[in-house]
């Protein structure tokens, strides 16, 4: 009784090969995967500890905690941990000496790969962090499979909306009662980031010029949050009529991502809100006809700013001032925060597999945000939706 | 209408001056605070960036994002951040050469302190981590006050289980009702962890076997969980009638936790849970009366390993078998794993202003999980309690 579906077999090979081929490609030993969703992506597993992988042949899971726990997750052999100072040596002997060591620079912090370093004979740490988020950005039927799971999730929250919104909650009700279906419908309402120092619960749900409000949270619009604790997203603040509210939410299943934004009004918006969500329609339209494998990244935006400009919303485009980022979506995942990046300055290209969350989104000082944002799977042939909810402006 | 309350100007300049005065001691010639959590304590604001703390003189946050914001929450001098690589040069054209620098080395990413580095003409990274953590683990008033209003709010979520606690609900139908209840209550569902790799969300809300299964977590009990991605907390399992429920959870006020446990049950508890839990009063009582400034943080968990084993209960005592921990308590604050640890082995004093969750536990294999978990603060006289929850077994 206590078990828990694990990832597939051929899954968990077919992650290993093509990691295996880019160290042999970049020329390293091997790689000693430390970071919690990195290990659970390429061992099936995030019980505590660390995972080596040499250029070829079988990894290890050097396990902390639990090893109960591991052993029902991982198809690689698992050895206890023992201290970091000692990880070198437990790897050297089993596998013999490694030179040239991969490790996700971005996560794994610099005591860790301090430590880790003398336990080795003589070993130089490489960074496989871009290796590592090319190789996830590319999804599986398998990952494909559960973010469909999660887009259902959010789309069944998103339809019990109009029993529950009301003039006069605060969005932190609005937030307890999307939080509270979602966990009915078996969610984990913790929304893994990458990003160091960035964080994310449910998402993002302000109303009114509120949701203007900027952060530390890296996307257009942030809201005001409850605290300098906690800055970001609903407030204790109350939601009027007539005033754009903006909904960007998530959810889980086997601990992939949906990401979609909707706006719902008490009301009705004003002709200059109208417009410019009709526009983030439009743009939505024309990156859909456009996306195909072998496009650069930053394409997209390009084109949306294009539309925005056109349609007199440039400034409003994306932010607003010393806030607006050059920037329309994201890779997502196991994290919110996956590639591909689609901004200003990234010439990489699209690949079939990839799951992004696109969101043209515009703010208006004083008054608030409205947008949409889709998730989308690139096929050969071009972008297939994921997220199910109907796009129009949710009216009470 | 858009602020929210700051912490106190003389609070954060009594932070800077104890950091300021480690500093010296340790010749230094500053600080990167580059953690949110701890940017938050220094300098107020957990918007994104880093703030560098000279050894005298004040300090200057270096901001990503929001500008806007940290000029409302710090009250330090504010410049804008480039690149991670030329921070160092910003650092020293104000400050003049930096040549041993302080980095809290647990959190901090290996690519952000080697890129960072780069920027400075030539300098030593030390270890900061100790420092920081125990400046952190002595609490001021305000901070008190903070974690007094967390504790209320887990003492009124409490007070309302047996309205929802039914025969035949899963342990996550339990968990969103708790939620709601807190989130209701102006609750964030993010309790910070800064242990690498870990993560929580709420606490830890099991019955039954299920309460016994292990997990990454660093704690006595984990739970199953949801699923591989999820694996710890509250599972898809009905509760049944007798089983112990074990409701380890937490809440937040500015971003101060408080941590207690507290056992449910519909029906009623064999003999041998009975006399395990009322043995985890017993540990409780003799704490209170024996821990006082001074004191090693280990001696505690020594005397409760004593009773534990006079009751014949010592392999029950903070998990069983190979999880088995030799562990009593930790602290709590803006993080839920702060200083002090509670545990075999830590030679380090109690000190006053010390806020710590005490959490005997017993785990029994194929049964369950029960003990109380309270948090205290240390003064100069000994423990005074902070939590308000009784500690009678919850009967439905």
């Amino acid at each position: 009784m206590n078990k828990l579906p694990t990832i597939p077999q051929d899954e968990l090979k077919l992650r290993l090969s093509r990691l295996q081929q880019a160290l042999q490609v970049l020329k390293l030993d091997g790689a000693l995967i430390t970071h919690h969703t990195d290990r659970l992506y390429f061992a099936g597993s995030l019980q505590n500890g660390a995972v080596f992988v040499p250029k070829q042949g079988e990894p290890t899971f050097y396990i902390k905690k639990s090893k109960e726990r591991v052993l029902q997750e991982t198809i690689f052999p698992v050895d206890e941990m023992g201290k970091l100072k000692e990880i070198g040596q437990q790897i050297e002997q089993k596998y013999g000496r490694i030179e040239r060591l991969g490790i996700a620079e971005d996560v794994t912090p610099y005591k860790w790969v301090n430590d880790c370093k003398q336990g080795f004979h003589q070993v130089s740490i490489e960074r496989l962090t871009m290796v590592i988020r090319r190789i996830r950005a590319v999804k599986s039927t398998y990952e494909l499979e559960n973010i469909r799971q999660s887009a259902k999730k959010v789309d069944a929250v998103m339809r019990q909306i109009p029993q529950f919104l009301k003039v006069g909650m605060t969005e932190l009700d609005l937030v307890a009662e999307i939080e509270y279906h979602l966990r009915k419908q078996g969610n984990y309402n913790l929304y893994r980031v990458r990003g160091y120092n960035q964080e994310l619960v449910l998402g993002m749900v302000a109303a009114g010029e509120r949701a203007t409000v900027p952060s530390f949270f890296d996307g257009p619009a942030s809201g005001l949050g409850l605290s300098v604790a906690h800055p970001q997203s609903a407030s204790m603040h109350q939601i009027e009529a007539n005033q754009p509210i903006l909904i960007d939410i998530g959810a889980t299943t086997e601990g992939y991502l949906i990401d979609q934004t909707r706006v719902a009004v008490i009301g009705c918006l004003s002709e200059q809100l109208e417009h410019a969500y009709h526009t983030s329609g439009k743009i939505l339209r024309r990156v859909e006809s456009l996306i195909k494998p072998g496009m650069a990244w930053e394409v997209p935006y390009l084109h949306a700013l294009e539309i925005a400009t056109e349609e007199g919303l440039g400034e409003h485009f994306m932010g607003f001032g010393a806030d607006q980022v050059k920037f329309l979506g994201h890779g997502i995942g196991l994290e919110i925060d996956e590639l591909p990046i689609l901004a200003k300055g990234f010439s990489l290209s699209f690949e079939p597999g990839m799951v992004i969350a696109i969101e043209p989104k515009f703010t208006f000082p004083g008054i608030g945000v409205v947008g949409i944002e889709n998730s989308y799977v690139v096929e050969t042939d071009g972008l297939h939706p994921l997220t199910e909810t109907p796009e129009d402006i949710i009216t009470i």
